[in-house]
C-alpha cells in the first residue's frame, strides 16, 4: 500500500523523482474562501534554499499553482502545486548506477520495489521535500488565522566546516509552537504527539524526537515531571511545561516544544567501502552538489510537517461540533 | 475524525473505558488459517500485569475471542477480542469528578470532548492498552512465521523505591527486533521508522524516541555515522548498524533498534497543587492501585504495537509483488 | 485490506459470524454529548425483526452497551455494541459443510480465504446486518437533530405466498430522505449518491439502485429531465425532482428519492443442483429458518446505511468550516 | 473530508478544473517494472474524445508524464500525469457567473464551498474525467496481465439527434468484464459490487445501476434467479450467470455484467427557467461546446472506473496470502 499521501481531512499527495522531470503536491481539503497566491508558497520555499553560506547545494525553485484557485481564493478543490526540474545533471551519477551508497536508501528501494531511479536518489533524495513545503505553506496560512506560530532555531552543529574536509556533520534543532489551539489530537492512536511524530519521522535523516523534556523526563520522579495547573488572568495554565503542550495526546494550550536529532548527511566526498549489484565490494567517493548539514534545509521541512498535522487536527477537532 | 484505529491492511480498532463494562479490540484483516486460540492471547496479556513486585497494579484480565475463529483457526473475518472489567472499585474517583489531575489528560478531554469519563481515567487510562497486547498477540503468531522477535530490556529505572514515598520513576527501555522481513516500509510519509513512531508515541507516556544511534547520530561526521556495506556470506549486510536497521524508512535486514523515554506516571500520592471546573485552585493526593513505574506494564505494549505496526507493513508489501 | 469498516468520520467496524458468540460493532467519532441508551438502539433492532407474518426467520436479538457512554451521554470515545447469540442451531448445517449452495457466498469465500464457516452462512450471512442496525440507530439520533427523517416503503413483492411452495421472492423498495442538510457530498469521488450507492450495494442481496427517476431518466431529453429552480417563500428550489435530491454529488436540499432492487433469498426448499468440494455435483433442499423476501428485515437496514452515510457527510462538511 | 483519492492500495488522486492551468492525476500504489509509456495513455485518453459525429464536443487532449517511470518502467512510486487546458475559451461563461444553471452543480458548489469556479463548470465539470482516464490506462495495463478485458456497449440512446433541436438525449449502457480475476471483494462493507457502484456512481450524470439481472431479479422467485453451479472442463462454474458474476460481494469468475442508466446532459440550448444569486428567477439558453449525450465520451470513464476498482482489489487480495 503506498505512502505518498499524509492527512486525512487536510490531504497531502507528493510525488517526483530527484531528477525527473518535475516535483508537485496536491493539497486536497483546504478550507474554502482562503486568499492564496504563488507568493505565499514561494516564499516559504526559498527558506529551504538559503543559497549563502557552504552548508546547502543550489536548484532553482519555482512554484507554479496549477489548480484549486480562483480569482485569488481556494475554492476547497484540490490545488496541484508544481516545481519543475530545470537544471538536473545527471552526469555525476552514471557511475554509481550499480552501486549501493552507504547511509542510503538504494539497497533498500532495491530490496523492496527491484528497481530504482539511481540519479539524485530518485525519489529517495531530499528534493521531495520541496513538495512537503510547498503544503506546509498553505498548511501556515490556515494556522495564521488563528494566530499559531511555528519557530524552529539549531541547538547543534558540531562539524560546521566538515565539507573542507570531504565530510558531513548531524545536529539538533528545537522546534516551539506558540499559541497552538486547544483540544487537538484524537485518542487513542491518533494523539496529536504520535501524529507530529509520524510527521517528522518521515523526513529523511531524522534519527530521533523529544515531547517536552523528553528523555529527561525519564530520569525523574513524578512530583518532579508533573505540570501543575493554576489559574492564571482566570484561565487554566499550567505552571511548568514539562509535558511540551500535550497531555493525553490532546493540546492543552501551552507551547508545543519539539526537539530532534538529525544525522550527518550520506553523501561525502571521503573514500567508503561498499558494494554493488554483483555483489562486490568497491570503494567510492561521492561528489556532486550535496549538502554538508541537513539543518538549513530540513528545519522549513520540519515546521512544513508540523503545520500540516496541526491543520488536519483543526479540521478532525471541527468535524466533531455539530 | 476518530483516532482509534491503527493499520492499513492488519487493521486495530480499540475500545473500552478503565471503568465501563468492558475493553476490547477488533483486528480486522488477519491472514486467514492461521492457528490461533484464547491461550495465545492470554500468554500477551499476562505479561502486561506482572502480579509480582511493588510497581504495578493487580487487576484481573481474561481474555475472550468472540468472533473470526473457526474450528482452531482464523477465518480472514474480523476477530474480536474483549476483557470484562470485573473489580472495577469506582469509591476512590468520586472525589476526583471535577478536579483536573496535574499530568493527566482529564482537563484536555473536557477541553476536547465537554465531558469525560473521571472513573480511572476512562478512556485515556492506560487499561486501555490491553486492546493494543490482545492485538500485538495475533500479530507476533505471524511474525513467528517470518522469525522475525521482538526483544525489549529496561535500561534505566532511576527510583525503584519511589512508591515508598508516595512518588513515581521514569525510565528508558530499549527494543530489538531481531530478523525483520527486508523491504518494509512505504516511501515517502510511511516510512517503516514513521509509523513506528506514531505506533510508539500514541501509548500514553512515552516522551522520547531513538532509532539506531539516534541522539549519538547528531553527534557524529557521516563517516562515522554511515554504515558501510560489505559481503557476509554471499549476502549484503552492513559493518555496523548506526541506522538502526532501516535505510530510507525501509528495512534493511539488519536489527531494528529503538530506544523509548517513558515519564513518570502522573498518579501519585504526594500532595500537589491543581485545578477544579470551577476555576479554583485546589491540593490532591491520589490514591488507589497505581504503578509507580509504566516500565513493567509498558514493555509488552511497546512490542505489541511495534508488531503490529510490522504486520500491517508485512502485508502492505506483500500487496505489491503481482 | 479488510472491509469491515465503513465511513471516515462516524466510523462504523463490525464483526461476527451468523452462529459464532456473538455480533457487535464500534461506533467510533459520534458527536460526544449526545443523549443515547440501549432503549434507543434496541428500538431500531426490534424493527429487523417483525415476528409477526412468515416472511421472516425469528431469533431473540438484545442489545448491549459495553464502552463510549457515561451518566447517558456519549462521551465521543468508541461505542461498542454487542448482541449475543443465544440460540444458534447448528444441528441444521452440518449436512451443508462441504457443499457451495447456490446464490450463497460459500464458494466464494473458500475461493478468496481457503475456509470458511459454514454454519449459518458465517461471516456472509444477513444477520451481520445486526451490527448495521446499531450503527444505524445511532447515526439517526444525530438526525433527529436537523430534523431529517428516513422513510422506506415497499413497491412490489411479486410472491408473497413462496414459503408455501418452498420458494422465495424478490421485491423493490423506495426510501425517501426528507429534509436533508444541504451541502452535503464531497467531489469527485466521494460524491453524496456515491457514498449511498456502496453503502446499499454492500448490503446482501442488492442487485438494482436508482437515484430520482434512475433508468427513467435515460428516456429523456435534458429539457424534459432538468429540474428548473425556482423560489419559494424566499429560497431556492427546484420545481421538479427529478435528480432525486443530489446535483454534482451534494445535496440541495430536496429529499433523497431512491429505489432498490433486491434478489429473492437463496435458501430455498425447493431440491437445486450445485456442487461441493471434491468438484461433485449433488442435490440440495435447504431447511431451517429462512426468510422467504428479504424487505421485512432489510428495509431498516437500507435505513441505517443511509443514515451512517449521511452523518459520515454531516460531520465532514462541518470540518471545512474553520 | 475531502473526496478526491479513490482506492486503497492502487491510489488515484486528481486534480483540475475545467477552464484552469491543466487537469491531473496521481496513480500511487502501481506495481513497480511495469512498462508504461505515454502512449499506453494517450491510446485511452483518445477514445474519450471521439472527435467524429455531433454528439461530443472538442478539446485537444495529450497526456505527459511527469513522475514515476525511469527507463520505460514504473517505479513504484507515485505516477504524475498532466494535460495542459490550451483551448480554454472562458468568453461564453462570463454572463453565466451568477446564474444557477439547472441540473448543474454550481448552487450545490456554492451551498457546500461559499464559491466555485463558474467557467465551464470548474470542478464539477466533466472534463475531471480525462484523469480518470489516465488512470484507468495504467490500471488497464496491470490487468492485461490477467487476460481480463473491459467491453462496453450502447444499449440505447432514444434521441441521436436531440443537439439539432437545442436538447439532449440519455441513454442507458452496457459493460462485460471477462475473465475477473477470482476471489476479488472484500466484506462485508468493501464488496466488489459497492466498490464499483461507488465507482460508477462517482461519475457524473449516472442515475441508475444495476448488477446482472439487477432489477429483473427483483421479479423472479429464487428457484429462477438462483445460478446453479456445476462442473466444466473440470471447474466449478454456473449454469447461468443471473448475479452477474459476483456473489456475496466476490467475484466467482464469471462475466462481471453491469449496465448504467445516463441522464441527458444538463446544458441545452433551449431557454429553461432558473435563478440567480440575488434569487431572481431569470431566462436562459446555454451555448458553447456541449455534449448532447454523454455515452460516446463517458464509456472510457466508466470502463477507466471499473479497471481501476479491480486492480485496488487485486492488490488487495494480495496482500492476505502470506
Amino acid at each position: 500500500m503506498p505512502g505518498n499521501t499524509f492527512g486525512k481531512l487536510f490531504k497531502v499527495t507528493v510525488w517526483g523523482e530527484s531528477h525527473g522531470r518535475a516535483l508537485g503536491v496536491i493539497v486536497d481539503g483546504c478550507t474554502p474562501g482562503l486568499f492564496l497566491n504563488e507568493k505565499d508558497i514561494q516564499k516559504e520555499l526559498d527558506k529551504r534554499k538559503p543559497g549563502s553560506g557552504n552548508l546547502s547545494s543550489k536548484r532553482k525553485e519555482k512554484v507554479e499553482i496549477l489548480s484549486g484557485i480562483f480569482e485569488g481564493k481556494t475554492l476547497g478543490t484540490p490545488i496541484s502545486m508544481i516545481v519543475w526540474n530545470k537544471d538536473t545533471n545527471t552526469k555525476n551519477y552514471k557511475n554509481l548506477k550499480n552501486i549501493f551508497r552507504p547511509g542510503h536508501a538504494d539497497y533498500t528501494y532495491y530490496l523492496k520495489y527491484g528497481l530504482y531511479d539511481y540519479r539524485g536518489g530518485g525519489r529517495a533524495s531530499g528534493r521531495e521535500t520541496v513538495a512537503r513545503v510547498m503544503a506546509g505553506a498553505v498548511a501556515k496560512k490556515i494556522l495564521n488565522k488563528y494566530k499559531t506560530l511555528i519557530e524552529s532555531k539549531v541547538v547543534t552543529i558540531p562539524f560546521p566546516e566538515a565539507k573542507t574536509e570531504g565530510d558531513s556533520s548531524g545536529g539538533i534543532v528545537e522546534i516551539i509552537v506558540k499559541n497552538p489551539p486547544k483540544g487537538l489530537g484524537e485518542p487513542v492512536f491518533d494523539k496529536l504527539n504520535a501524529d507530529i511524530a509520524k510527521a517528522i519521522f518521515s523526513i529523511g535523516g531524522i534519527k530521533g524526537l523529544e515531547f517536552g523534556l523528553g528523555f529527561k523526563s525519564a530520569a525523574l520522579k513524578g512530583s518532579e515531571n508533573n505540570d501543575e495547573f493554576t489559574i492564571k488572568n482566570g484561565k487554566i495554565r499550567t505552571k511548568s511545561n514539562n509535558a511540551g503542550g500535550i497531555l493525553g495526546g490532546i493540546t492543552n494550550g501551552e507551547n508545543i516544544i519539539i526537539k530532534v536529532a538529525i544525522k550527518p548527511p550520506s553523501s561525502i566526498e571521503k573514500e567508503q567501502s561498499t558494494v554493488n549489484k554483483d555483489l562486490k565490494e568497491v570503494k567510492i567517493k561521492i561528489k556532486g552538489r550535496h549538502d554538508s548539514c541537513l539543518i538549513p534545509r530540513i528545519l522549513p521541512v520540519i515546521e512544513s510537517m508540523i503545520a500540516i498535522t496541526l491543520v488536519d487536527h483543526l479540521l478532525r477537532q471541527n468535524a466533531i461540533k455539530l
